[in-house]
């Protein structure tokens, strides 16, 4: 079991009355356990938490007047050790995906599958089937993109990524879902915190699903997938925001970090990862 | 209350095993009660019911063998009349909507409403909210757009569409969906049996979300909405194909019929109607 | 006649052999005379001046060697002037166009007239042909875009811009001229200096092909047409660009000045012109 | 000497009085002569024979009145052998390119050269310059795309070919010059007629220019080099259009033929060639 500290701080000025949507805190799941949790709001404001779909993201939402705005979160996480020996774990029949999965294969704002089923065959449909075929295409989005703050903007899509062939970590997530999708895998996107992460951000990585479970993958290879922590779930980057906002605000500060705190820490470099992390 | 009959009869030639995935089934809900209703499927194949999703889609699930495939549905079902008088529904608060709702303002990927901020408030951020606005937006693309089948294709998008300017019913409620998203409303996608359309067939069409209920909305113009009976619900045509097809086979017929089996028929022309639809 | 003084200084920091191509010199044709003209390189390399097309777009070429690199051009353009009674001018039947003037009815890369057709008739199609047709379409660009310094890049195209409603100068002239060839109006790009633009920039605008002569047209508004200076002429924005450099070097200075040295000048504000400037 | 007669009938329902511009005589240039030629059109209309742009594209215009039109084109051309050791053919240095040539390094409406620097200098930075590394371009397009007819229409770019990795000739060339042009090497379409190709249609291919001289090149291997017999040059195929109709006709025919009339023809099969084809 690993013990994750996370947390982050976001300064606004806000220039009008402005509804927040912060989609920051900690998911809660069979797989990691909230053991301690705090969200500051400066100045106070009432704040609404509430579960957005089916997946359990936890949003909050709050009114913030006209001013300077600090929201810190900060949470303790316990993740399960769920490391699977991935050698067999195969991909699951169309006819026998659950009803609830189904959705995971179709097209989404940013993950437009429905245009790359050729591609994908192309590139990936002679592989042996399942959790290798996955890893196949982390690896070719690995070495096919160039990671390039600043390349590619929030309307970016996976088919825009594969023609520029650069992009960040929601990109290289977009692009591995959308080609998982167009081979009939099905995969979705998640944000989290993520321990390792240089410089320290928000992240965003993606699961497939295999065998009957969902399994954790970062095509970015820029921090150990053992260290991860999930905010939230969603069919793209469109789902899980980090925040939503409407109104006049300004960020002015990002700051995120993540730390593990397990006794001793096992967390390996990603590309060195050999076993799947069955998350969910 | 209106008592609709509908129907469809779909043939394939099935060259490999194939699964297929179907949406036809009429959906159950508070507002349309199926009083009868049967699937044949010739050859007898086993077939597996299930819902997907949060929104209670009916997906019927086969395995075919090669040769020759009949799909014949027929429902009845009981439309509650839902007629609101529309003067006063207004829009839902941002920071008012529920937590389930909020997902249909995010952009989808045939409705990219996070391209079209500026534009949507150019066109009607000056209008009275609510109703009417939704009304506008329809009109709107309703004189914009010349209804053309054969001009859009299955990845083509609503900004596709508002480039081009022509296209079918999907796309009439893509475009109406984005840029209701844009405004703030929320707007999902839905697919549905209609009366009195000419030619018979699958229709697509909208709700908005307007002062906490569902409405049902049409751009086309090509049925009354009233006799619209939904088959499936969702963030764009994505989520709502009416065949799904893994295998190798040739759809070599597709008819489908809706008939308004009222005492005294009561449906208007679309563009007639002075009463919103509450839908759900 | 006006006399204008255009120049601009540009430097780069140079960290390899690098090769620039230059296209800021004064156009020289029967509407603009160069009467002085200097380019200072420093440090000093050779360069080469060559003409580009059939155009005549002036080019200069240098190999630049690592280090800092400054070029400075000035000249001294005297206009004809070229007003014209812009009431009758009527549109060239297809028939009639010369040949060498049919390849600007073709779409381009950032103008993708071939997809919007139908919305130029829509929008254009009913109204009075010529001069005020294009007039026409310059208003419409003027108030349906936002001039959003930083709301495009170099990739951006016309239908991007029609969507997400905001450009700079080169997105309005590329909207504009898309519109034109939609509707059979030959239009090509021009870029120059323009008096009065503020901040001073380079600046691109438009020629339509009207009565057997190209007219000069600024859906910007934001200099006067009578003072503009002809730079290039091309398809679009691809085909002027003030440089390109094959090599690594960082631009650390734009700096781009024109003056009215008229005697008593007589630059009205764009919005303001009622004749039309026929310009080649 | 390839002695090859070439020719089409194409036939249209005319509906109301209609201008057409053919782009279907064949090129004169160094390298084919055109020892005869007919242009029939039935009923008999005036027609005008113009050349469009600096590179000698000869256009017929006619005015059709509404009823049955005839088009018959045939001629036979002598092409002369320029078959050269591809061996030593390298890239010309970009400082030493001629100016009429640079333009061809530009983007362009199908080719969208300047999104896909960083896809084709890491597809085909590393190889040798020159010769081969154009073939090594058509080798790897040949090799990605499916021929598949009725996948791609008029709109269809280089960048969406590349998503969706099926298309035909136009789409072939646009996706190889594309990738010449983000590779630093000038390279345009050009449209024509070719013996032994199957089923018998008009034909898109391409030039690259390298060592001073144009070498033709095709990347779909569906007829040989050797027999191709140039009708325009151009861009991309936006340039070289076959038939431009403004009015309203209908196509009821297209025959296109092409045969080598060589004492002992040595036309090889496209993927056998060992030497480079210069063409102008």
């Amino acid at each position: 079991m690993n013990i994750i500290e996370v947390g982050c701080q976001l300064r606004y000025r806000v220039w009008s009355p402005t509804v927040f949507l912060l989609n920051l805190s900690v998911a809660r799941n069979a797989h990691q356990t909230v053991t301690s949790e705090s969200l500051e709001v400066v100045p106070y404001q009432v704040i609404e938490e509430c579960e957005v779909g089916p997946l359990g993201n936890r949003v909050v939402r709050l009114n913030a007047t006209p001013g300077e705005l600090t929201i810190r979160y900060t949470a303790t996480a316990e993740l399960r050790s769920d490391e699977v020996d991935s050698t067999n774990v195969g991909e699951t029949n169309y006819e026998q995906l659950p009803a609830d999965v189904l959705s995971y294969l179709n097209p989404s704002r940013y993950c437009e599958s429905d245009k790359l089923y050729r591609f994908a065959f192309e590139e990936f449909g002679q592989l042996l089937t399942g959790y290798s075929r996955v890893t196949a295409i982390c690896n070719w989005t690995y070495q096919q993109l160039a990671y390039t703050p600043g390349s590619t903007g929030p309307t970016t899509t996976a088919c825009d990524v594969l023609i520029q062939r650069t992009g960040v970590c929601r990109d290289y997530a977009h692009v591995a879902i959308s080609l998982c999708r167009a081979m009939g895998i099905p995969a979705r996107y998640v944000s989290g915190y993520a321990v390792n992460l240089h410089p320290p951000d928000f992240h965003g990585f993606f699961e497939a699903y295999l065998d009957r479970r969902w399994f954790l993958f970062d095509a970015t290879r820029l921090a150990p997938v053992g260290g991860f922590v999930r905010i939230g779930t969603g069919r793209d980057a469109a789902d899980v925001a980090f925040a939503t906002i409407r109104g006049e605000a300004e960020s002015t500060e990002v700051f995120v970090w993540a730390s593990d705190m397990s006794p001793s820490s096992r967390l390996l470099p990603s590309d060195d990862v050999q076993t799947g992390i069955s998350s969910a």
